[in-house]
């Protein structure tokens, strides 16, 4: 595995890879300072490109096994009544850069996530008012979003099974943080599904099928998929594994991003998240993991948000590495070490972020 | 050089540098189609880490070798005669990461650019109001983000001999398209040097400090100058040279960025700029700069704003090379090959997208 946050070569990043890179991007990490993620630092990913979308002329076709088809305009959603839900997002990828040998697709370190207020309707009240049929097995989901992938030309499209689909929480958003949706995030409509990874989270939304056979589109039974060689079905991605992120104390070195922390009381503050069950627990490591302290734990914003922590520690002179774990309600457990897949998807082993404490600040 | 859109591998991309990547990021080349970059798309290159400004608590002090040291607060500055500029900024790395040797920093293809309407005070009334001495020579503006650059610990900072600090259209910015400045892009307060890249324009503001010396730090006299050897001097960087970018036909594969386009009539259109001057010309090759026939100019949205061009194009199968070449009323031409400098600044030469006709849609 890659060191984390040495200058460590990692060898054959592609130009394409660095062009992914600069066109899509992670939330600086400082930014986990704000329960809400500000608009423009929160994760993206984009896998073709951003569609522009006439609101005006834009609609919504909600078809395939149900009693009642239906095409709705913005004006006519934006007119029933709004359900608001707090949400942190995390691409599948996340984690993806610090495995060995590294998959090559969007180099993610850790920094893929983001928490957002997301407005707009139950997708549930969409469904029963079309009416599913009882032959329904899959709800399939259809951005305007076109490109090829995997030798595949596509609009990117995602499914949930029907009882998936019926959540409460599964909402067409309009709005982030209380703003329209920006073309970067899925302008004029996308699907929010809280808890899940982001692939599921169908940005440019213009279609809904109900289907009575399982949906096999390329990013649900290829992409997205934990398999260890390509000639497996693989198992597919669905929940959010936790994490915890630090807030990376004391100051950076611009090209490296090493860091110095003056020595001292220095309160030690992250986030935590899961897609499985509330954070029920973080330990803060300052030894590279070889010791463990339970950290302070606050209130998540909603049942689908991370989770702030805090750890007083006084920093002594010398080299740290500072590692947070995170433990859901579920039982899972952040490993220490990244188990590999072809996709490079769900790496959840901890964080690591070196520091230099000082004697004496410069 | 590397080739522009193949999938050959730039060597030696380090882990750093794809954390800087993923921690930065550029205006993804689609959103050419906004004559205002909408805000989360505009580029963004952060040098330290975002600070947490307490907008209650901060102030801007101006001093130094004036007449009358001044600090102002937030509602002070808010409460003065605002205007308004819209400012094509761009990073002078940009193009970076097609430099052959490839200079190690944060890897730009040609994507670091964006538009923004920033509104804020001239810079010219408050000095004057404090009173520039006679014998002033530099204006150093100071920021509140903090690292290590280079070896050496600092706040960012740069300075504008007097003459450009008293230019009319250079602001203290504290809105970009009508609302509050994001804290990415220098919450509460920023410098706006309209036609300068934008390593001159200072984020988070705190100081404005008059110098009868020439300023020295490392901003100034180290980074940011196109040098061959470290030894070097170098000459320092200003104002923008013409690049014009052209918003991809087509659609794209994921991975690689290659694009496919329908045979046919086809408007291409794009955007082009210049800080020596406004843009008196684009042409556009479609054989990857054999020849060239001259695109139809747009207007301009301001003096320091990006010009829209377009041009019918006939798109026939096989495989094409588009580059378009700006030219300003300087006399300034984008060259068709880099030039290569240490630290990878003012690469404007053209942009190359190569695309696959095809015959018919898949």
């Amino acid at each position: 595995m890659a060191t984390i946050g040495s200058s460590e070569v990692v060898e054959g990043i592609s130009l394409d890879e660095v062009r992914l890179a600069t066109r899509n991007h992670g939330m600086p990490l400082e930014a986990l300072r704000y329960p809400l993620t500000p608009a423009g630092l929160h994760y993206l990913l984009i896998h073709f490109d951003i569609p522009g979308v006439d609101p005006a002329r834009w609609r919504l076709s909600v078809g395939g096994h149900v009693e009642r088809p239906v095409v709705l305009d913005l004006a006519t959603l934006r007119a029933l009544p709004p359900t608001t839900v707090t949400v942190t997002m995390e691409c599948a990828g996340n984690g993806r850069a610090l495995l060995e040998p590294r998959p090559v697709s969007q180099p993610w370190v850790s920094e893929a996530v983001g928490t957002a207020e997301w407005t707009g309707l139950p997708l549930r009240s969409i469904l029963e008012e079309a009416g599913v049929r009882p032959e329904a097995v899959d709800v399939v989901f259809t951005g305007a979003d076109h490109g090829v992938d995997g030798d595949e030309e596509q609009n990117y499209a995602r499914s949930l099974a029907i009882a998936d689909a019926l959540r409460d929480e599964v909402l067409l958003a309009y709005e982030m943080n209380g703003a329209p949706l920006p073309p970067q995030h899925g302008f004029p409509l996308r699907l929010v599904v809280p808890g899940w990874y982001g692939m599921a989270h169908v940005k440019w939304l213009r279609d809904i099928t109900v289907t009575d056979v399982p949906f096999r589109g390329y990013q649900q039974s290829h992409a997205y998929r934990l398999r260890t060689i390509e000639e497996e079905e693989g198992k597919p991605l669905s929940r959010i594994l936790p994490r915890s992120l630090i807030e990376p104390p004391g100051f950076p070195e611009f090209l490296t991003r090493s860091r110095v922390v003056d020595r001292g009381p220095c309160t030690l503050r992250g986030r935590a998240w899961s897609g499985w069950g509330p954070v029920e627990r973080v330990e803060v490591s300052t030894d590279g993991g070889r010791t463990w302290s339970d950290a302070e734990l606050g209130d998540e914003l909603s049942p689908w948000s991370w989770r702030p922590w805090s750890m007083a520690w006084d920093a002594q002179p010398g080299e740290h590495e500072l590692c947070p774990r995170a433990t859901d309600a579920a039982g899972n457990v952040q490993p220490l070490e990244p188990e590999w897949n072809l996709g490079g998807y769900a790496n959840n082993s901890v964080q690591r972020v070196p520091v230099t404490v000082r004697r004496a600040s410069g």
